[in-house]
């Protein structure tokens, strides 16, 4: 049940040059161990390690506050080895017959406490004897005021940047990463359906927007982005659910998703209060079938910038002639934007096992806003949808 | 309605010899203008930065990215100056009559390009005559490609670390803060309450934490922290809510607390199913009483480290004669450990305005954790306490 791809981080090390790598940023940690660190997921600045040496150079490991060691014996983590770093006061009950997961605990708590994060990494890497290594380091996760590039820990290693080799290895899923991702956009789905559920002439956003997030937690989900707007409120990229209630007519748009065992949503529907105008019809057509067009197009070997270039072409023919965008599609995964981008200066290829957000958003300033977006999910003979519904316009009378 | 203590913000630019300081974290952002820039809240690399010069040297400025610039026409941002970087597509209905946001947005979109955040940063700073000052510059959200110390933009600046300069600001609340911090904590303590009405044999901890964060939803909050654990499990520390079901003689530790307008709250709360044992209940009072000495010592003038001292001792002599911790509170606002620290080693002196999560938490494997957690603010008298309940050991029968 790993999230991680190993044979693909292997490989990529490999190309690099890599004898080891450092994941830093809480998805890269979450992503090569299975760990979920909570302090470093809900606050900027606390550290979390994982340290994987090349093909062959030894075993995993995984560098953590002692603070958070808990968290390491509760969850299914796929990296034995651990660094501790920092005091942490917990006790034993002498008289209690522990369960596996406490002494598993205790044993983590006995370890040397090797004093702050920086000291422990380089500690480490010594004895795993990478201390004059090549190392890609993540430089997403690491604290500032470390210096990313020339840490203390690094006089006799070379220490190359490796944010983005993590996001090349993140690209292509995992069998479990896209039942995450599966569920996620469900949760998506269904979290419009109640929000619609309610829709009718002097509804709010914001109480859209409510049954909407209380969905998303009923299905075990987490609320992260949930633009709701209605009428001239729809052409906002970002709109946050205000007070402004839902008339006859109104343009209800949905760019939404939240977080599923950490994994993240990203999907877009239109639906329309009453009877849509024909500039509605005919622009929100133009979307969709920008969307189909991609979707068609996405196969194993494709470049993003020729699929860019389709899928704008195809909302101009069908209906809006000035469309313009900057990019009309993006990996998702535990981040929101991962590789590939569907984008015109774009290098990638597609790949099998990428999950891709492809979408095609029109905001007009005074109209509204429309926006097809879906999730799929590339396999070798073309996609694999991971969406229950079509996306085309959606019309409640 | 300004989140930003404007005074306390020149008063420590002028103490540190600033001339400016840039603000690059999301926590720092927001408290600086008002503005949300979801993007770098939901991810980590999407730059935002608001750049607010000396007393006397000009008015701020927020440098955005051209795909956020509509949440700066629908939200209470109390910064105008605003310099864009990036390309993004918004058309405009001709024949529509706009809004006052609307018009706003058309005008923001209509800024020139500075291309990328680095760029628009140093343009801007020279724009506003900074680009030979000495600048403070929040290195916690700076992207580290971007390489806060010697940015390229700097050639002729003075560039000074201020991640801790904005900490030290933002210590102090504003009476807007302060009412965002009591409704989060509000919300924090209905969401046990609904969490607890479940509370049964046979109930699962996943069950408890669901009823937990559709109630912080359904009053306006975001599920952030939610460690729920019964029996054995409440002594881990980060306890996530699991499948373990109450059992008569449990324990429930409740370690949580979600987000009101982008506000934290933090408290911890402990409930038992049927009779609690001798040693729970002597325990509990220890660390009730911990927190109560902590309360009271809680003042103007007050020395961290020494409330500290105190908070531990009383533990001792109340019933936990072994009782150890590496802290026993902390400030709480945009970031769930604001400054001032309740540690040993803390030189932290209480002001008025502080709001402080005082805590005595304790963990013992093969026993339970049992914890006291409330949120205060500091008066000039004493402190004002944000809770509706009073931390004493809850009975369910």
């Amino acid at each position: 049940m790993t999230l991680l791809n190993a044979e693909r981080l292997y490989a990529t090390m490999e190309r690099n040059g890599l004898d080891a790598i450092v994941a830093t940023s809480p998805e890269n940690v979450t992503y090569s161990s299975g760990y979920w660190a909570l302090s470093q997921w809900i606050r900027r600045g606390p550290q979390t390690y994982v340290i994987w040496p090349a093909r062959g150079r030894g075993a995993p490991r995984i560098v953590a506050s002692a603070g958070l060691l808990d968290l390491l014996a509760d969850q299914e983590v796929n990296v034995e080895d651990v660094s501790k770093f920092g005091a942490f006061f917990v006790a034993v009950d002498g008289d209690a017959e522990l369960s596996a997961a406490d002494r598993r605990q205790a044993d983590l708590y006995g370890l040397p406490d090797d004093g702050n994060a920086n000291v422990s990494l380089a500690a480490a890497l010594t004895e795993m004897g990478l201390g004059k290594a090549r190392i890609g380091v993540d430089e997403g996760g690491l604290a500032p005021a470390l210096d990313a590039f020339s840490p203390e820990w690094s006089e006799d290693a070379t220490v190359l940047p490796a944010f983005q080799v993590f996001r090349q290895v993140r690209a292509v899923k995992t069998e479990e990463e896209i039942a995450r991702l599966g569920k996620a956009a469900a949760i998506a789905e269904a979290s419009i359906e109640a929000a619609l559920r309610i829709a009718a002439p002097g509804v709010s956003e914001a109480e859209m927007g409510l049954e909407f997030n209380l969905e998303t937690v009923r299905q075990g989900g987490l609320p992260v982005l949930y633009c709701i707007g209605t009428g001239p409120r729809s052409a906002m990229p970002n709109v946050q659910p205000g007070e402004r209630k839902l008339k006859d007519g109104d343009i209800i748009r949905f760019d939404v998703g939240g977080r599923y065992k950490h994994y993240r949503a990203d999907i877009a529907r239109i639906a329309v209060l009453g009877t849509p105008t024909q500039k509605i019809r005919t622009y929100h057509n133009a979307l969709y079938k920008g969307v189909e067009r991609g979707l068609e197009l996405l196969r194993p070997g494709a470049r993003a910038a020729e699929i860019f270039d389709a899928v704008v072409e195809t909302v101009r023919q069908e209906g809006i002639p000035h469309y313009q965008r900057s990019h009309v599609g993006h990996g998702i995964g535990l981040d929101g934007y991962d590789l590939p981008s569907l984008s015109p200066g774009s290098a990638d290829i597609i790949e099998e096992g990428m999950v891709l957000c492809v979408e095609t958003p029109y905001y007009e300033l005074g109209f509204g806003g429309l926006q097809v977006e879906n999730m799929v999910v590339v396999r070798a003979d073309g996609i694999q949808s991971l969406m229950g519904t079509d996306g085309k316009l959606r019309i409640l009378s």
